[in-house]
């Protein structure tokens, strides 16, 4: 797992011992569970996750993220932010939280599909109301259908700080097939 | 750098040295160059990453991507998306093409700004076309600035794979104050 | 009132007068309105509309929609869809729900506004989940903000049918300045 | 045609004949041309409203709207907005460069579908970059295709007015089905 990418920090500017910061990232291989998922009812795959049956997906691990809740039509995910997640402002990358509120509207979406019925998110939409830095702490994540159809359903997001302080909010709209 | 996130992957289902995978993301502190930039023109603080006398923001590395070109109103990006990045269905999770399209997007907006004025991202909407995954390879990734006022600016941005075909493509409203 | 573009109709395919509909739409002057609620506080320019002590605006007249309850942060709208609204595949034009949800998520964010603060509408996104035809009849609209910052708001809106059937849903960023 | 939202017009305060204005909309039936666009291939469908050969749809007349180039992917609308578009802050509605922008975006992606083939629009992302009023004149909206897939395609529009000057632009997403 190491590729040319990895070299992006050679080459730049002088570094020091003291400004240097590395985290390892640990993950399984996503295939199997992907595998296993693809015949299970969406909730239940989703379950397995929140439970700890199957390992995390590795963009939780680099995102520092989990499921906390798992129900029909509603998750609740929560992560929390690192300085890997920083951009060049110096606070967290919008990208975090759209990762984050992505993850909880398709899973919130996959916990209404039966094994064998698959979906695809087509469009995401972050609103980005409030900096979030390593200071922010643990970010909760609620995630609720409010519309499931036979070809698409649509879904939306709240990203929230321990004191209940909108951080971001979030729709999807997805696609269903295959049923 | 060590938190209790990182332990997330303890306590799921056992693991074999086989489909364990791990990646050492190692960045600089971000806190003196976001500084740094604070004091400069928008266009050179972006030139001095792609020009490599800053650092690449740990984002661009936990991401694997980094600047390629930079000019007024205009910025080209690529990224190589990882196993590290892969979601629960098996392809890699639309936060990454999604952080992607939001760092091209604001900093094509960034470009824009004299010393002193500032922006801030408010809404992201990423399109998803088609599904990413390690064999798409180094993703490329061009935005523009539709519209610069005195309050906001819009820009658009595409991904497409080394063949030119569009991935993911998106938007951005971001608010210009400060100046 | 009459323009050129009025005569958009002449030139077309023959019509008969029993395919032939007309509607005559009756508003008045919008300019001294917008004068006297530049100087209101936004509740009571919102109230003044819903309790009959201003005529409506023009776009409420075109698109047979009016406000129901205004509170901060909250207003309802409801609207008739007409066959006036009508795209060329047969149902009623998107665009119609999509200025019946701009109306109310504005609307919900002017209410938060003291007098002499302004706001104007940056982003709309309309997610839309069910046809809306004639039948379909009256469409409630009830819009909630979200977030209102010193810069910014968002807020989210749902129209649905008298059944309480979800027919659309959007959400949209407002800029704040002027304070 | 007329019916009790006709007279949300009644009940508010005194008019005088010198701040009423009306407009008499004046259009055709669109059941028997939608019927006949489902036959039809999209460009051929969309050709024939341009070219005079079927009336306008009901939208096109109550927003002064019409089809000005129609390409395979790529279409071209004109509008011209009217005091009847107006919102209550005194300035055209969001809603009705809403409308031009998802007719364009709809319409753009109705020309790549062969007789048979259906989409309608899932979401519509509209950006606002600067303020329309009667004065602005006629506005001319390009809309092209950037992704057609077998389930989705994606479009993007701009609107601008005669001298080139950007006033919106927006993304859609749109589902194909029945092919």
């Amino acid at each position: 797992m190491s590729t040319a990418a990895d070299d992006l920090a050679l080459g730049f500017a002088e570094r020091t011992p003291e400004t240097t910061r590395s985290r390892l990232l640990t993950w399984q291989d996503p295939v199997p569970s992907a595998a296993a998922g693809a015949e299970m009812a969406g909730i239940d795959y989703m379950r397995a996750f929140a439970d700890g049956e199957l390992p995390p997906p590795p963009i939780a691990v680099t995102m520092r993220a989990r499921p906390l809740e798992i129900a029909e039509g509603r998750v609740v995910f929560e992560g929390e932010p690192g300085e890997e997640h920083y951009n060049p402002i110096g606070v967290v990358h919008g990208g975090w939280v759209s990762t984050l509120l992505d993850s909880a509207l398709g899973c919130a979406v996959h916990t209404t599909l039966p094994a064998g019925v698959m979906y695809t998110t087509l469009t995401l939409e972050t609103k980005f109301v409030r900096p979030i830095s390593r200071e922010t702490g643990v970010v909760r994540c609620e995630a609720d259908v409010l519309h499931r159809g036979r070809r698409q359903a649509t879904a939306e997001a709240r990203a929230v700080d321990s004191g209940g302080k909108l951080l971001a909010h979030g729709t999807a709209t997805c696609i269903i097939f295959g049923g």
